[in-house]
């Protein structure tokens, strides 16, 4: 496993692997997960679920469960204040957001869309009689035909999911396709014109589920003053927050939102499932109401990622110059609008300088969960597409795969898909580092064996943050910021100010606020925290060591102006002055005029977009269809990793997700529209049984747009590996995958299909 | 009732009264005391305590304890790492702490001191093992002779309690007399030869506790990497992480101390009982420790305020110029030095101009728990001298006693007791306020009644704190602080941030937050809170709206210093551009660059002394010596009242505790040193039933050193009841009481003896 290369030297802090602060509580099971908070007089709620994928809700009578003993409320979408009929996107001066459609799904209202959609909401004095009360509610349906088949829900004569889903050109027309995105450049016709080789696949993807760890629950306590305070697992407290005062039409300020530590989200834990729902019988009853998903209810009822089918279209001259690149992509979107197809169409062509290209994409309603972003959302799947027929055209041109990337790279200057021009960035140097790694150069011997390698591309994001850093008396720090706790964030924001003011990454202690008692803060999401808030905890820093200097120029009688800081001393520029330490000025804060807090918000624009490599080896065993994964290697551009061990733990588990969609994991529905594997016993994700430890290789060029040059790292490691796994398995068996997963019986009959 | 008489006019939420925003957690039962919370795997912790006032332990065995299933460890004063043996005043860079005499307090070293104090500590898996495991530890004592009156202890020939306490005058002898504080102006024999009369009487007051509703607690979580987690009940977080880390040897910065809910506190909730034990027993036993005391132990072991006595020699002329004063007091220091005569010194004669005076304090061991202070500490007990000689002088005089005070009144420019003039005082307007009151102004007919007066003095302080206030989307704001909440200062602080920022009380939310989440801030206690948190409140409410007018600014496309911030909204100083509320521009906050945070840490030095009056009408009943409080009306120069009814709460409370004082309370020992009546049966505070309402008079001359005016209003209500009480049943019996309480027994005594 390769170190960081490039500019460790100047940095005390950053780059280096401290122990995490909040790793013995989470080691000996004493962080507190929202499971894991309770209140006094607290009720149990439950949802009751539609059994069916579409069908027209024509009563529902609760009166029986409301006369169950211990039964306290029960509520449906009538207990929603009354929104708008139209497709409304509302600003919420943080976010946008779209109130209709996610009441809609929170509790249907008079259809429901998928099996699964929430109908009613029961809180008794125990979880138990919750879900019993359930049986008693009554609701009438009258079925109707769901629609399952992404292309077959785009046909004009599909059943309509929702009505109120309008065709972009005729808005008196409903349709089940919610947008459509396209972005172009140059001539196409002529593009596939220069082209010696033409390469055409149409790839499928399943809907697949993030696998997070800890299910959905919101614990909530409404106040009679209009107060309310949430606990729950969340990526975004903040935007839990606005979701809950937009819905339930609150004032953002009434309401406090405490994140608990999150067992995983990987994008999907910004939506709100539970919280308004527990807050709604939370007011209703008077009583505090807690509410905790099933791991059947997470598959089936939250936001997995879109299935897709993607047509990529690719011609290149016989010299491996790409010349035309045409690009159309299908996204399930689920019940409501609302598919990551949009940001799809930038990243799969990004990696590469292509003269002439389209890329339409389609957001496409199904009888399926609404989806929700996973880890570089709609990437993996444009990747798939993309990096599949590449490496095809490689082969074509019989020009080494990432060689042929090579001469097509983008980097500092050409442009992005969208158009506006690469700052500096590490396509190349990600190839080169995979190019030059000990397993690309290792050959594979054996039969049935292939390797693959593919890229991939994120645009990372990074939003508003809020840090404080406060001095202590003993010249140690402390840190607060918005930020829930992923990946390793409460360990690289602490370093980024521990670099500033010259202290141990042990002596900063980060804390995790609540709504109330931090600034705002964005979603831990876009790979954006070690990035943007490090960035709220640099500046907080910077602000705490101008005070530092202010005081030290106080003692000193001198001007702020001739103190510096340096390697956590104030150090005057005058002669005959011994520097004075954080520890010996923290003493002194007192007499100099207080304690001293650092602060700073930040809304950063320069956001640095980010590139990996992912190469597989593989071997299939022809007999069952079975794939083990031999060997693979990772290698990404962090910019500068803060805490190295974080960016590889990124990587490894971004590649083991990867695997898990490229191999096994899929939602099989039957033809009503049920899941039918909705347990992780029969949702087959990746355990580290089937992965060997996957090696990580950190490039760093620095992202121009952050002081210590990083970039967002959480989000990319997804994105190459099941391309990469396809190529593999293709190269095994001699036969192109277009279809995920790449499970046993679909390689079985592909293999079989193959031989005859 | 009267409201605030000034300056509300001004301000918009500053002198309202809004709901307390922690009012319903507080009234339903959901707010979170120290004892509420737990851990995983916690264990409970209990104290053996001596069962004699003063003895040399000769061994301790614990090994029964230690064999007895379920308990995990036991803890002696060996367990302190070792400290130097020298009486040393160390600075922890915030507070003078004396870490020797602490931890010999803790946990008895080769003495105990007083019945009840701490010999070992025993953790085990439910508090009744720990409390039984108690009784196998075996402690052997040799019995030495107790030291319970203060005039015997400070005798040559008694008995010495603490060998490392040596005579001012000469360090090689040891003594029971800690400290001596002295002040003087003028020629005291050449004062007196100007009088035409002297009063003199010598008054005695007993040791009282300040019977706050919770008992002290603390959980400690230890962790392997050093780092520690305390929940406790205190004023003072910050103070608690100070004195565990002196104590312990540990960093300040490695400990968090999280501070609960409080059940009151009145000065003696800034002192380690618990908490260094708990985190011992957690250290030792790789376990969460919870200990929670009895009402008894809270009795017997923690720190009531001093019994005193107290001689007071005053002249004046015939018209009532007062010409000199002479007070001698001792205090009671408990088992260990570090009584509040210091400060009682400075505040008993403060009212008055005084050309010749001598103030003598002694503070003296003696075999009884270590005192902690009880609001405003030390000036009841020299109220109640110098405020009854002022109001036999008065008498004698033939001058109403208000006449008398105002004559003789202090006011800006008059110099303290201590040296350096008054600034803007308002004690003449506090006397007036009484003089004028439509009770002064009543008659008080019928037998065994009495009427007295009595003013009190406190000087308040300002210390160190920090805020930061949190701009939200829907343009309201929270703001954090570090001052535990007692009396109702999360909402003053917020009404100081909502003032400025030109929101309503309600649209600020405050929280307290723990060590780690927010800047250093001294005790809530010292009368500071309102004032210095208050001040930080008030300056990071400022330093937001500079951000504000920035963001106006760069909207305006002009010049920040061409926008104003008036009645919460940017008004621009150029023609031609509406007013942007806070509510607007928080909404354009994202796209202006990102959210804000103000912030303050403030180490305030205008600190604005308060003076109060109490009248009171007393009935005795000369049969029983049952004294009931007729009527009572207090009036306290606040300066600015933030939030009058907590003002008025304030007054009410001290004025309670005061009567209290006055009337029952009492620590009875007997001949070994055993507190009698160590339970809320037998120490008897007074109840709703026992107390008329108690009119509060709230005077504002406002402190020139706060923006708002603001002075302390929290310690001085209690200053003036004890003495007014005392005065009043003088009046009623015509016999001068001298000696507190005045409970039934002690005032037949004193009727029985007058008529004899």
């Amino acid at each position: 496993m390769a170190g960081p290369v490039a500019h460790s030297e100047q940095y005390k802090v950053i780059g280096t692997r401290p122990i995490r602060h909040d790793g013995i509580d989470k080691v000996v099971g004493r962080a507190k997960y929202g499971a894991d908070y309770s209140a006094p007089a607290m009720l149990h709620g439950k949802i009751l679920r539609s059994p069916h994928a579409h069908a027209r809700i024509k009563s529902i009578n609760a009166e029986r469960a409301l006369r169950m003993p211990g039964v306290r409320a029960v509520i449906t979408h009538r207990d929603f204040a009354p929104l708008t009929g139209e497709v409304e996107l509302q600003y919420g001066g943080e976010t946008p957001f779209d109130a209709y459609f996610y009441t809609l799904n929170l509790l249907a209202k008079d259809k429901v869309l998928y099996h699964g959609h929430a109908v009613a909401a029961v809180a008794a004095v125990s979880p138990h009689l919750a879900e019993e009360a359930l049986g008693l509610i009554e609701v009438q349906y009258e079925e109707l035909p769901p629609v399952l088949d992404l292309i077959d829900a785009m046909k004009p004569e599909a059943p309509i999911l929702l009505s109120e889903v309008r065709a972009q050109d005729d808005p008196n027309r409903s349709t089940n396709v919610a947008s459509h995105f396209q972005f172009r450049r140059g001539d196409l016709e002529r593009g596939f014109r220069a082209a010696d080789y033409i390469v055409e696949h149409v790839f499928g993807t399943t809907m697949v589920h993030q696998g997070y760890i800890e299910p959905h629950n919101a614990l909530a306590i409404y106040q009679p003053d209009g107060h309310v305070t949430v606990y729950c697992s969340t990526q975004g407290p903040f935007e839990i927050r606005m979701m809950c005062s937009k819905i339930l039409g609150m004032d953002a300020g009434s309401i406090k939102v405490v994140p608990a530590e999150i067992g995983g989200g990987f994008g999907a834990k910004n939506y709100a499932y539970l919280e308004p729902l527990a807050l709604l019988l939370s007011k209703k009853t008077g009583h505090p109401v807690k509410m905790v998903m099933t791991r059947t209810e997470v598959l089936r009822a939250t936001g997995p990622t879109s299935g897709s089918k993607i047509k990529v279209k690719m011609g290149a001259t016989r010299t491996g110059t790409i010349t035309a690149a045409e690009v159309w992509m299908a996204f399930e979107a689920g019940a409501f609008p609302g598919s990551q197809v949009g940001v799809a169409c930038i990243t799969g062509l990004a990696p590469y300088t292509i003269p002439n290209f389209q890329v339409d994409g389609y957001d496409v309603l199904v009888s399926k969960p609404k989806v929700q972003p996973y880890r570089a959302p709609g990437a993996g799947n444009a990747a798939l597409g993309v990096e599949s027929v590449i490496d095809e055209l490689a082969q074509r041109c019989g020009i080494d795969p990432m060689d042929f990337r090579l001469k097509n790279a983008v980097k500092e200057g050409s442009p992005t898909v969208a158009g506006p021009a690469f700052k500096r960035i590490g396509y190349i140097e990600v190839c080169e580092a995979i190019r030059d790694s000990p397993h690309y150069k290792s050959s594979l011997n054996g039969r049935n064996r292939g390797r693959g390698v593919a890229t991939g591309f994120w645009i990372n994001t990074g939003m508003e943050s809020t840090a404080t850093v406060n001095i202590h008396s003993d010249g140690t720090a402390s840190l607060v910021t918005g930020s829930v706790d992923i990946g390793g964030t409460r360990a690289a924001t602490a370093m980024c100010a521990a670099e500033v003011l010259g202290l141990r990454a042990e002596d900063v202690r980060p804390s995790v606020a609540d709504t109330d008692s931090n600034g705002f803060t964005d979603i831990t999401g876009g790979s954006r925290v070690a990035f943007a808030t490090g960035l709220a905890a640099y500046q907080a820093a910077q602000d705490a060591v101008r005070q530092l200097k202010e005081r030290a120029a106080k003692l000193w009688e001198i001007s702020p102006n001739d103190v510096d800081w340096i390697d956590g001393k104030a150090v005057s520029k005058k002669n005959g002055v011994a520097p004075m330490s954080l520890k010996d000025l923290a003493k002194k804060l007192s007499r100099t005029g207080g304690p001293i807090t650092g602060r700073a918000n930040v809304h950063p624009t320069g956001v640095g977009p980010t590139f990996a490599a992912c190469l597989v080896d593989v071997e299939v065993d022809p007999e069952t269809g079975k794939v083990d994964i031999l060997r693979c290697t990772m290698a990404l551009d962090a910019g500068k990793a803060i805490h190295p061990s974080y960016v590889e733990g990124q990587m490894q588990g971004g590649a083991s997700q990867g695997i898990g969609w490229a191999l096994n994991e899929e939602y099989v529905f039957d033809k009503r529209g049920v899941m039918l594997n909705a347990s992780f016993l029969d949702y087959r994700m990746p355990t580290c049984l089937d992965l060997p430890l996957i090696d990580a290789i950190v490039v760093e060029v620095p992202n121009p747009g952050h002081p210590y040059g990083v970039r967002g790292v959480a989000e990319v490691p997804i994105v190459p590996p099941p391309a990469a796994v396809a190529n593999a398995v293709s190269h095994a068996i001699g036969v192109r995958v277009t279809q995920l997963p790449i499970s046993p019986s679909n390689l079985f009959k592909l293999i079989r299909s193959a031989r005859q």
